[in-house]
C-alpha cells in the first residue's frame, strides 16, 4: 500500500502553528496540517450565557466555518443561505466540547472565550487541525487574561490536540489528507490531552464495519500522532 | 457502586419493540429502553435527492425530534423556533449515516427511505433507542418494498443496534438512564452490526479524560449489550 | 346515504381519553377519535409573557404538530423546513384561544400553561380531538397546581369539547373521518362548553355555499356530539 | 345601548370601493369601511403551483399585510422580522379560501390570480373589508383576462362579500369598528355570496360563550349587511 | 434627444406632498413624483436601541417596502419570503442615514422616530421620493413632540430632499422615470439639505464609466432640482 | 493637521497584492491595504442564474464577509445568526455591480464568476481593498478560462480599483484607516477604471453636509490614488 502523498502510515503531514496571526484577537493562530489551513482566534468577553449567570464560572464555546472557496468546488456561503449546515454544527459542537474538557471553568471567572475556526484552505482533517490550533489560541487568550489580571489562577488544565486516523486500503493510517479521506473505509477523529487520556473518540464506518483490532491499530497511531502534535504546540507556545 | 436503577453494570433496561405501531408508515415501530420511548417510522418514497439522480442507487436519511414535553422541563418546539438545534442535527445525521451502513444502496433502486424518530418520553439514551428501533422499521419498509415488487434483492445487509456505555462513579456501566447520564464522567454511544463490527463509536469525556483501559471496558460492555439488542430485534421481526 | 365507516349520521367514532400517558408533563393525555390519535400535554411554568407581566394573571397557550408520517404520505418536518405551515398556525391559535375561554386567567397567578398537541396518527378531525384531549390535560395540570398550592381557587370555569360536523353527500353528519372530510361540501368545527354555549364556530364551504338550514342541522348534531364528549371527559377525569 | 360611533345596531359604516386605484395591477381597488382602508390588487400570472400542473385548472391565492403604522401604535414590519405572524397567516388563508369558493377554477385555464390585500389604515374589520374589496379586484382581473382572450368563459360564479358582527354590551351589532371590536364579547366574521349562501362563518367567544339565540341574531344582521355590500360592489362594477 | 415623458432635461415630474394622509402616525405623508407614489409615516416611540441607552440622545431609523403589485409585474412579498431583499436593505439604510444627518439627535431625548416608506405605485425614483416625503413626515413628528412637550428644542437642523439624475442617451437629465431609469447609462441619487450641502451622492455607471464632466453636469441638475423640492416641502409644511 | 498614521494627505497605505494565495480557486488573491487584509477568490462555474439562461451571456456576482474577530471586538457570525447584515448586503452588491462594469458579459459565455471577499483583518477601507483585490482575482479567473478554452475573447474590458477618501479634521485625505474613518466628517468610496472614468461614487456626510468644493478635492485625491492602485495591480499581474 502506497499513500497518495508518499507518507509512511504513521507520518503526520507537515504541521505548523503560527501565533499572533491577526492582530485583534486575544489569541490568534494559523494552523496548517499540510495544505489544510485554519485561522483559529480566541476572543475574551465579559459575561457568560444566561443559563450560567451568577455561578462565578466561565464558558468556552466555538464556531466553525469554511470560506466558500476553501474547497475544490465552491460551497454556498452559509451566511447567505441563512443557516449553518449539519456538518458545520456537528464540528463546532465538537470543538467547543473538547476545549471545555481542557479547562477548569471555575477558574475562568464569569468570562466567555469564543473560539472561531475558519478554514482558509481545505485538504482533509479540518476539524482536527482546528482543535489543535484552537487549543493554542485559547492558551494565548488565557495568558492575556492573566496578564490583564482578569483571572489569577490558570484555568488551562492541559493542552489537547487532535488527529484523524483511518483504514485506507486495508491499513490503518495517520492524519488523512483529502484523497485518503474520500476513499477510506473508516474515518476516526481522536482528541487527547497531554496526560494521555481520551477527550473524544469518533470513529465512523464509511463502507464496511471495522473490527476491534482495526480500532486498536487506529488508536495506537492516534496516540503517537497526538504526542507529536502536543510537542509542536509546546514549541509554538515557547517562542 | 450502586446504580440508581438497581441494575447490574452489564444489565440493559427492559427493551421492547412494537411493530406496526401506527398505521400509515411502511415501517412503524415503538421502541422502549425503559422509560425512553421513541416512535420510529420508515417511509418509502420514489426518487432520490438531486445529487444522486440517474445512478440507479437509493438513499436513506433520518430526522429526529423530541416532543416538547418528552423531558422533565418543557423544551421549546423546534418548528416554532424556526430551526433544529445542534444536538438534533447531530443525532439525526448519526442515525442516517448508521442506517446507510446497514444497507446496500445499489439494491434499493432510485427510492428513498426516510426514517423519522420522534421521542415521546425521554430518560437517557434516546439516540441509541432510536437507532435500534429505526433498524427494525427499515427492515419492515424493505419487506414492504419486496412484497410490492419495488425491488427484487434484499438491500438490508445486516441488522444493527446501538447502546450507550459510560463511566459512572468510576465503573463502566451499560445503557445509562438519565440519572446516570447526567452524572457520568464519560458517555459513549456504540453502534454495531450483527456481524460484530463497529459502525460508529463516539466517546466523549464529560469530566476527566478516559484511559485506554476504560475505553476497552466500555467496548466490552457495549458488545455484549448489542448482541442482546439484536436478539430482541430478531424476536420482534419473527412475530 | 351510507357513511364510509357505516356509522349513523349522528354517531361519534369510538373516543378514548387516556390520562397520565407520559410521565413528565403535569397533564398528559392520549386522545383517540377512532384512528385519529393525539398526545396532549399541559406544562406548567412560572411566569407569563412580557406583555402580561405584573398584572397577576396567568396565560394559556398551545402548540400543534403532526409527526411527519402521521398521514398517508409523509409530510415534511416543520422543524427542518424552518417554519410552521399556515394550517399549523391556524390550528394552534384556535386551540389556545378556546382553552383560554375555559379558564379564569385571574385565578391562575402569574403562571403559564403550555399545551402541546402532537398528532401521532391522523384520520380526520385532529384539531377537534386535540381540543377535547387538551382540556383534560389542562384539568390535570390545574389539579397539580392546586395540589402543590401554586394556586388556591379553581381557574377552570368549565370543560369544553370540540367536534367536526359537515355536509357529506347532501346530509349533515357528525365527526367526519378522513374519507368523509376530503369529500365533504362543508366542514364545520364547533367548540362548546359544558354550559351549552358556543366557544367557537368555524364553518367553511368547501364546494358550494351552505344554507342557513344546513348550518342549523350541523349545529344540532354538534351540540349532541359535544354533550357526549363532555361525558367521556368527565368519566376519564373521575378515574 | 349606544354604539361609540352613534350608528344603529344594523348600520354599516360608510363603505366605498374605488376601482383602478393603482395603475399596474389587472385589478386594483381601494376599499374603505369607515376609517379602515385596504388596497386590494389582483395580479394575473401564467401558470399554477406545481401540485396542480397539467390539470387545466387555475388557482387563486391571497396575501395580506398591514403597513407598520396602519395601527394606533407601530407594529414591527413582518418583512424585517423575517416571518409573517399567526394572525396574518390566518387572514390570508381565509381570503384565498373564500375567493376560490366564488370562482369556477376549471374556467380559469392554467393561470393564477394572486390577490394582495394591504391595510393602509386600520379601524377594525380589516379582513372583511379586504374580502369585499378583493372580490371586486378579482372581477376586474377576470374582465381583463376575457378582454385579452386569455379565457373565454366567465369563471366568477358570483360576487361575495364579508362583514363582521358581534355581541357588544349584550346586543348584536353589525360591522364593528375598533372601539367595539376590542370590547365585544363575541366577534364573528361572515362571508356570503350573492345567492345568499354562507361561504364562511367564524364566530369566537372573546369573553363568555354565546348562545344559539345570539348566534342567530348575529347571522340575521350579517345577512342584511352583506346584501348591502353586494349592492355597493355592483354599483362600483357598473361605473 | 427627446425624453419619453416630453419633459425638458432639467424638469421635475409633477411633485405633490399630502400631509396627514393616514390618521394614526405622528407624521403621515403621501408623496408623488409623477406616477411614483410613496406613503411615508414617522412614528414616535419612547426609548432607543440598547447600544445608545443612557446617553440622553435619540435615534432615527427607516424601513422601506414596496407593495407586491406596485410594479409592472408582481414581486414576491418580502414578509412571506422571510427576508428583505438586498435592494430593500440598501434603500432603507440610505433613508435612515440621510434623515439622521438632518437632525441633531442630542435634542431628541431618548426617543426613536421610525420612518416607514411604503411604495404604493412605482415609476422610477422611489428612494428619492421616499426621502423627500419622509423628511416632511419627520418634520410633522417633531412638531407633534414639541406640542406634547416631549422635547423642548427643535432637533430638525434643516430640511433635506433627494432627486435622481442620470445620463440618458448621452445627456444629463433630472428626475428619471422608469423608462429612462431602465435605459440610462448612469444613475445618480443625490441628497442635499436646505443649506446647499451634500448629504449623500451615489452615482453608478450602469453601462460605461462616466467622466468628471458628466458628474458635474448631473450635480448641477440635482442642485437645481433639490432647491425646487425643498420649496415644495416648505409649501406643504406651511399649509 | 496630522494623520494618526503620519501619512501625508494624498498617501496610500502600503498596498500589497499576493496572487495564488490559496490553491483551489481559479483566481485567489490576498490584498492588504496596510492592516486591512482581505482574501478575494474568483470561482468559475458553468451556467448562469435562471433569469439569464439562454441569452449566451455570463454573470459576475460577489459575496462579502468578515471573520468574526477581524475587528477590535468580536462580531456575531452571520452564518449562525441566520442572516447577513445590512452593511454586508450593501457591500457585496457594490462589489458585484462594479466588477460587472469591468467585464463584457457577452464574451463570458454562459458562465458565472463568483467572487468571495473575506476580511481576515479589518482596519478601515475593507470594501475598497476588496474591490481592488477582486479585480485581480477576476483577471486570473479570466486567464484560466482562456487557457482552458472555455472562452475565446477577453471579457475584461479594463482593470478597476477603488479607494476611500474623506474629510478628516477639515481636510481631504486619501485611503482612511480605521482611526480616521471613525472620526471623519465625510466618507467617500470611489471606484474607477484604467480609462479614468467613474464606475461608482458614494459619498456620505457622517456629520455635517459637504460642499461641492470638498467633493471636488476628494475626487482629485481619489483619481490620483486609483492610478497608483492600478499600477500595483498591473505589477502583480505581470509577476
Amino acid at each position: 500500500m502506497q499513500r497518495p502523498s508518499g507518507r509512511s502510515v504513521d507520518q503526520l503531514r507537515k504541521v505548523t502553528i503560527t501565533r499572533q496571526f491577526t492582530r485583534h484577537a486575544e489569541g490568534s493562530v494559523l494552523v496548517c496540517f499540510g495544505d489544510t489551513q485554519v485561522i483559529c482566534t480566541a476572543s475574551v468577553e465579559k459575561g457568560v450565557p444566561g443559563f450560567m449567570r451568577g455561578e462565578g464560572r466561565g464558558w468556552v464555546t466555538a464556531e466553525y466555518g469554511m470560506l466558500p472557496r476553501s474547497t475544490g468546488s465552491r460551497m454556498g456561503r452559509e451566511a447567505s443561505r441563512g443557516k449553518q449546515g449539519g456538518r458545520t454544527v456537528e464540528i463546532q459542537r465538537l470543538i467547543g466540547r473538547s476545549l471545555r474538557a481542557a479547562l477548569d471553568l471555575s477558574r475562568l471567572g464569569e468570562n466567555t472565550i469564543t473560539v472561531d475556526c475558519d478554514v482558509i484552505q481545505a485538504d482533509g482533517g479540518t476539524r482536527t487541525a482546528a482543535i489543535t490550533g484552537a487549543c493554542v489560541a485559547v492558551a494565548d487568550a488565557v495568558s492575556y487574561m492573566r496578564d490583564k489580571k482578569l483571572i489569577s489562577d490558570n484555568p488551562l488544565s492541559q493542552l489537547l490536540a487532535s488527529v484523524s486516523v483511518g483504514i485506507y486500503q486495508g491499513e490503518a493510517v495517520l492524519d488523512l489528507d483529502y484523497p485518503e479521506d474520500s476513499a477510506a473505509d473508516t474515518d476516526m477523529n481522536v482528541i487527547m490531552g497531554e496526560s494521555g487520556g481520551f477527550v473524544e473518540v469518533q470513529g465512523t464506518a464509511e463502507r464496511a464495519p471495522y473490527t476491534r483490532e482495526e480500532l486498536n491499530r487506529m488508536l495506537d497511531l492516534a496516540e503517537r500522532g497526538i504526542k507529536q502534535l502536543i510537542d509542536i504546540q509546546k514549541a509554538a507556545l515557547a517562542e
